[in-house]
């Protein structure tokens, strides 16, 4: 069950403010004053990061008592969050133990999941739209570090995250070197590449140019949704999270069969050739992704993303790194070309100089991007070994031991292929 | 100066058929009965392949005077292409030297420098639009066979093409194996594969959702073209032709300074977020191809390269080439992530299978696909002594020879930010 905090008056990086921020989030497990593990969602993902029972809601109002939609008293989405989206990683028994960790999971300020952002209600009863401030990877988490005081949590035992959740998480290590004792960044980087930001900027750009989108004044029952702009943003989105391997292998150049996901679009040059499947899977994610997230807020996300690095305002990686008193895990995958392995490798490179214990491990996998979520049966062993024993962690391999990347026994036909990034 | 001539009725491989396809071309040097190399254009490239002087026109009509821009009377676009796309490498002197062969360079059908495509003429007077035929690689064969009849040209030299108009030249081995004695395919693959399949459905959906698109009927003073959608097409492709490497090191994360090209888009969410070198330079060469570049040949030439497959028709790749007598080189980038070496390797290998004298060449570069254009000092060598004697050329390095890569001595920093695939 998702509760809600009001944490009062906030004053974003970029300056403005708004009155009263509200924050959407999720506990598992009980509170024993030390066992406390923060887990950053990616990009579009949510607090809802597993299916395990919630703790109590800590005086804070409950909403959303299912999973069943969007809730039209409160506003908060849940559509395609059914299924939280680390569940084979958090919950009893699962790699981030919910029976031994107090785990908590907060939709980041600028999502549209229930935290405050773009599509919530601004001082004059209306969406903010674009007038809600520009919000940055920092501010995520003095956001987090406000409702954890809220909360009782003073220091943490662990900040894990993915993707530019992970990054949520590096910052956590440079913005409160004292309060977390176990960093994790998986799938993660100190600063998203060039290639990523263009990709990123023709996404935004994608929803901009949409005639719908209007300016981000778009809400309202009798408004068009800039869903052609959101769906491309999607589709890009989905070829970054995967790998050139893994999209031959699942899709090669074959055909879309009949019942499947999707139509070519109205485009009489089409006549000649085939409606791929490739083109239905990204047709289909494209599809889920647009009823479930808001154009806006995937604007003001990415932009966060785009503009997070570490090295900023300290001089280098290893700068911001210097006062962190904890242990880092810096895990990538082979085949992630999103936040690759070099990345990482020179990530957990800045920590070392920087005297923090460090270990880059580093999985053999063509999922692309993707493979944090569907390979939990690789991201789970070394987290939960560094969860309980930081970096000499049995199953925590860092590659610069010289031991051989431990690849674990898994069929390449495990991963369904519509799972990606927050199915459904 | 460009020539045009017309072929006569053309039935394309889709079963549709034009009463007198229009053929734009331009010929080099001086044809002695055997010494014609076809050079093949690739994706939005023209017959402009040379700034060197032109031979004789043949008796077909000379058109487009000057490359100053679209010429009025006839239709033919020259816009941004007054500098010619393979100047470097064709001309007198140069590794395809036009004092010693006869270069041809075509226009291809669906294309808008003057051959016949959607922007052209139809039998109605109005432009065909979407109502042109689908047009196929191995529709570019057939037509440039049939204007080589018109031209006298036989038995070509060789095939020489880049990208797209790699295939172009691999599908003249598959089509006419007697007609061409060696076939260079430059940065090119036997057929694309799923993630640049995506990449270019992705890239029409931006344009046949623009809703200037039409339905691909935007032609006439009065309407506006979707410039919009092609130019979200054109930052996709910009993205594919450059590597990881490339983009890092000319772009970095810097902000456009004062009087870069392009400004941040009406999108107030990037108040507090720079507007960066690296979406100056996609949104520069955006501009510039939606003026010279129709939106309707994009997707038809889109298509016609998805749809390559050199199998097709033949079982494999290896059964495809087993007519061909004449030799093959495969020449690849090791930073190109359009057209891999891994994919280049798989032809030549084929080409083994099938007995053709093949030469796998490995280009050391991290110039992503835009090497074949921007490094003419690594293409130019093997090109020529490939021309002049074959896979045993002297500069010609196949992989297999257990060799190491030659890797000459050049600077990264001569490429120009600006230069990509056809400036301007």
């Amino acid at each position: 069950m998702t509760a809600v905090e009001s944490v009062g008056e906030f004053r974003f990086e970029c300056g403005e403010s708004v009155p009263d921020l509200t924050l959407a989030y999720e506990t598992y497990g009980e509170f024993d004053g030390d066992n406390a593990v923060l887990v950053c969602h990616a990009l579009t993902g949510s607090q809802h990061v597993s299916s395990a029972p919630r703790s109590e809601d800590h005086d804070a109002d409950a909403v959303g008592g299912s999973d069943a939609g969007k809730d039209a008293d409160t506003g908060v989405q849940t559509a395609g969050q059914a299924r939280a989206w680390w569940d084979d990683v958090v919950g009893p028994g699962k790699a981030i133990d919910t029976t031994e960790y107090y785990v908590v999971c907060v939709n980041v300020p600028g999502s549209c999941y229930g935290s405050s952002g773009p599509p919530s209600e601004g001082p004059d009863g209306e969406p903010w739209g674009t007038d809600f401030p520009p919000v940055t990877v920092g501010d995520w988490t003095r956001a987090q570090r406000r409702l954890l005081d809220r909360l009782g949590v003073g220091r943490l035992h662990a900040v894990v995250g993915g993707s530019v959740g992970g990054m949520n998480a590096l910052d956590w290590a440079a913005r409160y070197p004292d309060d977390v004792r176990r960093v994790a960044a998986v799938a993660a980087a100190a600063r998203l590449d060039t290639q990523c930001l263009s990709l990123d900027a023709i996404a935004r750009r994608a929803i901009t140019t949409d005639p719908n989108w209007n300016g981000g004044d778009y809400y309202g029952a009798d408004r068009p949704n800039p869903d052609d702009g959101l769906a491309q943003a999607r589709r890009i989105g989905h070829v970054m999270y995967l790998s050139k391997a893994s999209m031959g292998r699942k899709f090669g150049r074959r055909a879309a069969g009949r019942g499947a996901f999707g139509d070519a679009p109205s485009d009489p040059t089409a006549r000649f050739f085939p409606y791929r499947e490739v083109e239905s899977y990204l047709d289909y994610n494209a599809d889920s992704f647009t009823g479930r997230f808001d154009a806006n807020s995937y604007l003001y996300l990415t932009r966060a993303m785009d503009e997070y690095d570490l090295a900023a305002g300290h001089g280098s990686d290893a700068e911001a790194l210097a006062a962190f008193e904890g242990e880092l895990l810096s895990l990538s995958f082979t085949g992630d070309w999103h936040f690759t392995v070099e990345q990482s490798r020179a990530l957990a490179g800045a920590a070392r100089d920087a005297d923090v214990p460090t270990a880059h491990h580093v999985v053999e996998s063509d999922h692309g991007h993707d493979a944090f979520l569907v390979e939990p049966e690789s991201v789970g062993p070394p987290l939960r070994d560094f969860l309980a024993d930081g970096v000499d962690g049995r199953a925590v391999r860092d590659e610069d031991e010289g031991e051989p990347v431990e690849e674990e026994s898994r069929s390449p036909e495990r991963a369904p292929v519509h799972a990606s990034l927050f199915p459904g």
